[in-house]
């Protein structure tokens, strides 16, 4: 029995090891980039080396002995007691706290570390997913996203309903399949499980080909497509994946009833509409309170409020049993948008560059443990047909959800998506930390460890292979390549419609919801969030005469002269707005720029991840 | 019985509650540093909500029901199971992973929420204590440090020896004078108890001082003699700590035995010596790996590099047994000495604002746990003697280790420690986080309840009453303040004995050990882990020449020119001299500037906490 000293130095190795993995990762991704080797970022190679651990863990591990190995049944327990007394000789009165319930225990391993390295989901979802969704979110360049929010919204919300629905009914085709040839028993696989598994399956995670498309700085568009959508999708796919494992098939049998049907669906709107909701909030409460403290002097305490204010968002949400990883999702985008312009210059550094560090923490991590969850998962259910299935279900699900809804959006978009960049998006469906972690989640049932093993095999290859074969890829379907990512193709910088725009308000253009939202948005939610936009006195109706004069702040006045003064001018201010990307630092001082206050950019750089130049 | 889901709803609201005492805590510090009100730091002031948070927690909270309340005696088992097999009727095989024993739980305490926060004190030592150990470490001015290295090694070493064993023996005697007066029955404090609290009394924890030292720019000394001591000693009563409470008394009964003694004083050294040794090894693996790998344009995988490792020297000393947090000192300081010079600007900038912000999390987390200490740990013993006793031994003890070795330092210091100096470092013996964490540590008997009982009260007052009282003391004391931390009050900036001091090799004055460490500084250990020095084929004998090869990079050879050329023209160089601090980025252009070389300060401000400007 180990003791809790030896427990504690078994559990520093283990912990010890994982570091050794990022460590070595770090330094093979330098010797790589040293010699412009591009087909493994440093996720596939975390993952690799996780992986190559478990293998010598595998084979090095001596068989684990299990504790006292007598079994005395005692009374039986109506209900799972939370406090065992037990009563030993030496021992009186110690009390077990009921800890994790370890199911199915003859699957118990043979290799004693390996046994203690057995995940724990919890993990990914309370610790290393909130930093990289927060930062996917938060990092995201906000001009771009809002110019494709209709497009991004489409591939994530309308996509992902399609990839579960597709996945899930071949997959439930398979298994029909795999009981007729008798590979399972009839009932293991229902319609439930494949829905689950098409669900989970529809979190894409292109983190290695967006790495890419950074350092080569590959056409815009196709670039927050991809990432829009991976990072909309995953909020998505994580309530979806919820709804459906809830889903009471008790009600109905596992048949499909009506009435659980719109209950799933109310939940799903529900969980989603709270999670959006309390990320949206956090942010009004960080923007208010950063806008009418002055800490500029103590960017410290400003990162400190910022971060604190962010981890709220998702402990509230978690708390009031929502999702937390969507809350902190909606809450990143938001406050890129408003928070940010409150900060002092410095602040926005530091606080960009320590979500910057923990994305980078966070993803390796959940990387280096997936390759490693090959052998430490210890109960795997590998069913070929299952695989088989797998692999060319979402290929299917990825080509129905690329092409025929980037024909509908074509018809509406003003800058058409090529049929090479959705060739592109077809391939980039990679797979990656969500749908682990979503797997990984639950693992009671056969069918349950059949997904993760399958889950498992479908983020290895998925990174190994297409993340190896981008940079050949995009040779191949000649997509464009070092591109100003603030470019706009179609607008020369200096043409009177770009500084038209730039200079008044938001003009009536684009369909209703759009033009709303920019109403919303110019009017209502900037002057109150932050420094910027015409005054709220001026904006807000009569009635709301108090409030608006609480939030409005002297800035704004300001802003409105300012305002004033461009507008009589617009000729000569044509070479600022031409000038490219400002700094949102800058942003309060050239408010006419109306087109730049969209941005929320961080002018440190439009990208996810580090440009890596050699 | 809680679900899991339920569970991690809780354990969410947990988080959140401490969450909002640190956002309310940084809102406060604010208030009251724009009102210039400087009586609290933000450590007591989140000690001071989590204080009050536990209060209402306590009157709120509702009586904890127990979950079945049956008692079901089973057979007698021989030895503590490591896993139970719990057969209830409607689930079958589950086992529980047998967790924390949570000793007498007849004090378990009315209050449900309350019972879920009963803290736990691994949560110190192995998730908030090495970032602000770490932090204290690095951010120690290095150049203050080594000039008073002896008299920092004197408090924190013989000091800290004393304090304990003064404490220990005037508590014994409290406690004697307990048993007469009938409080407490003979045997239940036994002289090791006594000796136990004195060591973990020892570690002091001045962070509310010096953040007023910051403010107002102390005297340099005193700064420096206040913060080295207080990181050193912290170490000291760890370890100290550690021998004490694994001193096997069942070899002499409580009696003192020599043996015994020699084994503990053994095991002080080797996990002293060990855990430095530990620290330093992984100084030496990061400078070297950074020397020679050209990461500069990948700030974010040197940041990534640097955390990992020094994480790993605390991991790797748990993992030996060792102690993590005296390895994660050494190696604080360690690398703020070599490994340092080896970054690019950028990511000396991004390592230090990192660790600043894990210390400000770690330090204001620990400090709310505290206050809401009093109200979570639920078998408080409040010895009014022993209480009353602990105020009076410490403040003996500190009065014995500050003046009798600051006589004695100043018969050997070139700048006398003056008297209200001496004053002030009296004064200023706060206790806090260490001390807490130590007496946390184990609490099975009445004694270790009555001391983390003890100690609690012990931290709450003297930051709360001293940390108050440092403006008023530092007026009445007649402290020198508004002072150049890098002023050398007995040295002309410009004086011949500076410039020479800066250009050459250092002369040989001080003490022996003191030579020799210079040169070993000098000659061996900076060639060998940074870029700067002369080479190492020219210091190392002739039998080392391929290691000394290895090891040597280009700019060595560089430098050594520059250094031929600077001490020809060493009267030109005289401004450079005088011109104060430079930052370690511009230490390798100047390196005839050898005084300089030895700082090892960031030049981005020489202080831990962040100066407070209004």
């Amino acid at each position: 029995m180990l003791t809790g000293l030896e427990r504690h130095r078994r559990e520093s190795t283990e912990l010890l090891l994982l570091v050794a993995i990022l460590i070595l990762t770090i330094l093979t991704m330098w010797v790589l980039k040293k010699r412009q080797v591009r087909f493994l970022h440093e996720t596939g190679g975390a993952m690799l080396y996780g992986f190559i651990l478990g293998l010598i863990l595998k084979l090095a591990a001596t068989p684990w002995k299990r504790g006292t190995g007598e079994i005395h049944e005692c009374v039986n327990l109506n209900t799972t007691p939370k406090f065992l007394l037990v009563n030993v000789t030496e021992r009186i009165h110690e009390y077990y706290h009921v800890g994790e319930v370890t199911p199915n225990p003859q699957a118990l391993p043979a290799g004693s570390i390996l046994h203690k390295m057995a995940f724990n989901p919890e993990i990914f979802f309370n610790l290393l997913l909130p930093p990289i969704i927060f930062h996917g979110a938060y990092s995201l360049n906000q001009r771009q996203f809002f110019k494709n929010i209709g497009s991004v919204l489409t591939f994530a919300l309308i996509g992902t309903l399609l990839t579960c629905g597709i996945i899930g009914f071949c997959m439930f085709g398979f298994v029909q399949l795999m009981v007729r040839l008798g590979h399972v028993v009839d009932g293991d696989f229902s319609l439930k499980d494949c829905l689950l598994f098409g669900s989970l399956m529809s979190a894409t995670d292109p983190v290695t080909v967006l790495a890419i498309f950074t350092e080569l700085h590959v056409d815009s568009d196709l670039y927050i497509l991809l990432f829009g959508e991976s990072v909309l999708n995953d909020a998505v796919a994580i309530v979806l994946t919820y709804t459906i494992s809830s889903y009471d098939a008790a009600t109905g049998g596992s048949a499909f009833h009506v009435g659980s049907f719109f209950l799933s669906a109310a939940r799903f709107l529900g969980v989603f509409a709270g999670s959006f909701t309390m990320g949206l909030a956090y942010t009004v409460i960080t923007a208010l309170v950063t806008k009418f403290t002055q800490l500029r002097e103590l960017p410290l305490l400003e990162t400190g409020l910022f971060f604190l204010f962010s981890w709220s968002s998702f402990l509230s949400a978690e708390a009031c049993g929502l999702s937390g990883i969507v809350a902190v999702l909606f809450c990143g985008i938001t406050q890129a948008r408003y928070t940010i312009h409150n900060l002092s210059s410095e602040a926005k550094v530091r606080t960009t560059q320590l979500f910057e560090f923990l994305n980078f923490l966070g993803e390796n991590f959940t990387f280096c443990y997936i390759g490693l969850a090959m052998f430490t998962f210890h109960t795997h259910v590998f069913q070929v047909f299952f695989i088989f299935g797998a692999f060319l279900s979402i290929m299917l699900a990825r080509a129905c959800n690329i092409y025929p809804l980037s024909f509908l959006l074509n018809l509406g978009r003003h800058r058409r998506i090529p049929r090479n960049i959705q060739h592109m998006m077809m391939f980039s469906g990679l797979r990656g930390a969500v749908a682990f972690a979503l797997a990984a989640q639950d693992t009671s049932t056969e069918a349950q460890r059949a997904i993760l093993s399958t889950t498992l095999l479908v983020v290895l290859v998925t990174v190994w292979v297409m993340g190896s074969a981008t940079v050949p890829m995009l040779g191949w379907l000649d997509i464009r390549v070092g591109v100003d990512p603030d470019e706009n193709p179609g607008e020369a910088p200096c043409s009177q419609a770009a500084v038209e725009d730039s200079l008044a308000a938001p003009r009536p253009q684009g369909p209703l919801t759009w033009q709303l939202w920019k109403a919303l948005d110019y009017r209502y939610l900037r002057p109150a969030l932050t420094h910027e936009g015409p005054p709220l006195t001026t904006t807000l109706p009569l009635w709301c005469g108090p409030l608006a004069r609480l939030l409005t702040s002297p800035h704004a006045y300001e802003n409105q002269e300012q305002l004033g003064n461009a507008d009589d001018s617009s000729s000569g201010k044509m070479d600022r707005a031409g000038g490219g990307q400002e700094s949102p630092g800058e942003a309060e001082a050239s408010t006419t720029q109306q087109d730049d206050l969209l941005e929320g950019d961080l002018g440190l750089g439009t990208h996810a991840t580090p440009v890596w130049t050699d």
